[in-house]
């Protein structure tokens, strides 16, 4: 497979990888959340080439995870605001944040804290279930087929073809 | 910057990303966590080169991710399986996933859906407070600088140098 052809897999990990899975786009992303809006101040905070900001401000504004808006008229200047879809990679963020801390600190603690205003304390950026609200462990929940590839999936047995389980359905070009 | 340096960025994201930052790297993990764990059965589910599955393979093993074990004798053979540290990906895995559900669907839904088996219910994985355990929300949390960077802004105002901001201090090599 290609690494252009993977939004076409039917999972939402590869087709969100499609979109934030480029070297250095995660981290255009951490500096648009940390306030980052212009080109200038991207490409001195990230040190690459304006030619390889270019492109990937390019390819998230076509995804629609940034809009380019006018700052100002003469000449006509852009930046780079976070949409909805853009701010909702938030707990992607944050949870590669605390990976980052928890596992790669080099003995030195968090470079950065965060301060949750709401309650005023200090916090982990934590995943739990909607549901019941306790901290989603891997061994505690169970994938299973979502309508559209349960519905493939029932298709195939019906017309007497092999199920091949989970990870080949990923491959399916929906 | 080149890429093979953000991993020197005071930044737990940056750091992060020179771990599982890779193109192919997350879908490896994914994988991993949906019970692969052979060569062979990694190549079959991504479809990349032997090369390349061998090269990120060794470099997630490098990393303290994966660990490779022995499960046959003659000839000898060996598997791959998350470390404590790999498993603690599992926040960043489904926070990549839910956004994909939620962006990225196609308009029909999620291709897999989860189960807590904890509490019974469909779930989605959500991010919140250590503290209180309301959602997070990027308008409510504060960044500060963590002890070690303080220390180092705290020198430099000593000095009477300028204080450049956190963006900047994104890139002190600590």
């Amino acid at each position: 497979m290609r690494w252009d052809d993977i939004n076409q897999q039917a999972c939402s990990v590869a087709r969100a990888l499609s979109v934030v899975g480029e070297r250095w786009t995660m981290l255009i992303i951490r500096d648009a959340f940390f306030g980052t809006r212009r080109f200038d101040q991207f490409q001195g905070n990230l040190g690459i080439t304006r030619h390889r900001l270019s492109e990937r401000l390019g390819k998230l504004v076509e995804a629609g995870v940034l809009v380019k808006v006018p700052y100002n008229d003469r000449p006509v200047r852009y930046e780079y605001r976070l949409t909805r879809k853009g701010l909702a990679l938030y707990p992607v963020l944050m949870s590669l944040a605390r990976w980052g801390d928890e596992w790669m600190d080099k003995g030195e603690g968090a470079p950065l804290e965060y301060v949750h205003q709401k309650c005023g304390h200090k916090t982990h950026a934590t995943l739990t279930c909607s549901e019941c609200g306790d901290p989603l462990r891997p061994q505690e929940v169970t994938p299973q087929l979502g309508p559209v590839l349960q519905a493939v999936a029932d298709e195939r047995e019906q017309a007497g073809e092999s199920l091949q389980g989970i990870p080949p359905l990923f491959r399916l070009s929906m």
